[in-house]
């Protein structure tokens, strides 16, 4: 599986009063990832939406913490296409601490293609291929 | 001023490492706030956007804030509208606790009239008695 | 399964360009539904964390998406404990429209006991039969 | 007025249904603006916190809009010290995109120095001079 890796710092914002990033935010973490692996691979999802109106609508998400994550720490998203369809696509996300190499948490988002209407919808042809799981 | 009051509980995830709400999310409570004002006078914002197609941009907004809140209070956002005109409309808030009554924050957020292409344009003449404040 | 409800509105700051709820704001109403659980059978989770000193750290989270949550709705979570033991929790959730009934996502959240540390830890014996699941 | 720059790039998670970033996140940015701050003088705030047991306290923040910034946007945010004192602190923040140089808003946040209970404290003399303005 072809991967891309995202690097950025814990905001103060993300922490609750646990002192550690709240869990919701890992899922945030994960829409920057393959926003960046998009980019990585020549699609701009800004363009998508714009230009093609299609959008990728997200029919489940999950996520398995192992280590928290804190404020100001240095985290890396590594981003992959795990399954890929003309109407669907699921990624997987390894967030890691940068700095010591420690896995966070682990995930994954299942995406369905949908027009501007939020109706499900094939991905146009000529996209698939940089999709492709090989 | 007529005001109009809205209650509801702190979040987790409102809160920061620090055990009190992150600043931000004052800013998002005014907006539960107007959004609850605006529907007492019977104007479901929904329906401006969707059939006017006229939004309410923020053009600024500011907080005081006096006394933290913490998670699991009960906020009382107390909401007005202390300035309007055509084409801007500013609202004053006072964010308290509910339960003690002491003042956490005093806040405004003044807005412009926009278009469904982000211009400025002019409250339907309709509207406009809703939101004098004499 | 005991169940409990709670109910809001979406709120503006919870929507995405693509005119629905962002996905990891589910997230957000999950914590929702199960502090008011808890507030239910007769726990306090603030006063679990102060005076007990005792945290639910969050271990994994699933959720499927089946329909679109849109601003302004009146959002109803049911949630209920699925599987209890003295070390762990799992929490599950219904999202509904409360004015459609329509099931719009469903989801669980599994916690691990934690000390102040954050080390696992094992709930104190008179509050495991609150969450006992029978 | 001395200032650091810091870049980065809009998050889908930060926009709202209005197509545009919901008024609240430019806040959470100015944080980031003012953490980055730190930083290039040689301060972690992370370490204010943990070690000196120090905190900024916000006590009041503002925001003009000017331009809406919108997702994947690369954002610039300059941050400088336009006030300082013994026991408080203002930033003042310029948001720009950073790739047509276009203002998109201007705004401060005031704070005070507190301990680890809340209460308002001085900064430890040694690191006054870090925070001078001039």
């Amino acid at each position: 599986m072809q991967t891309y890796e995202t690097t950025f710092r814990v905001r103060y914002a993300e922490t609750d009063q646990m002192g550690v990033v709240y869990y919701a935010n890992y899922f945030v973490w994960m829409e920057v990832g393959r926003v960046e692996y998009c980019r990585s691979i020549g699609i701009l999802y800004r363009d998508l939406e714009k230009e093609l109106g299609v959008g990728l609508a997200v029919a489940g998400a999950d996520c398995r913490y192992l280590y928290p994550a804190r404020y100001d720490d240095l985290i890396r998203v590594r981003t992959g296409v795990s399954e890929a369809g003309p109407r669907m696509l699921t990624f997987s996300y390894e967030i890691e601490n940068a700095e010591s190499g420690r896995t966070l948490a682990k995930g994954h988002t299942k995406h369905v293609f949908v027009d501007r209407a939020m109706k499900p919808c094939k991905l146009p042809k000529e996209f698939r291929p940089l999709f492709e799981t090989e």
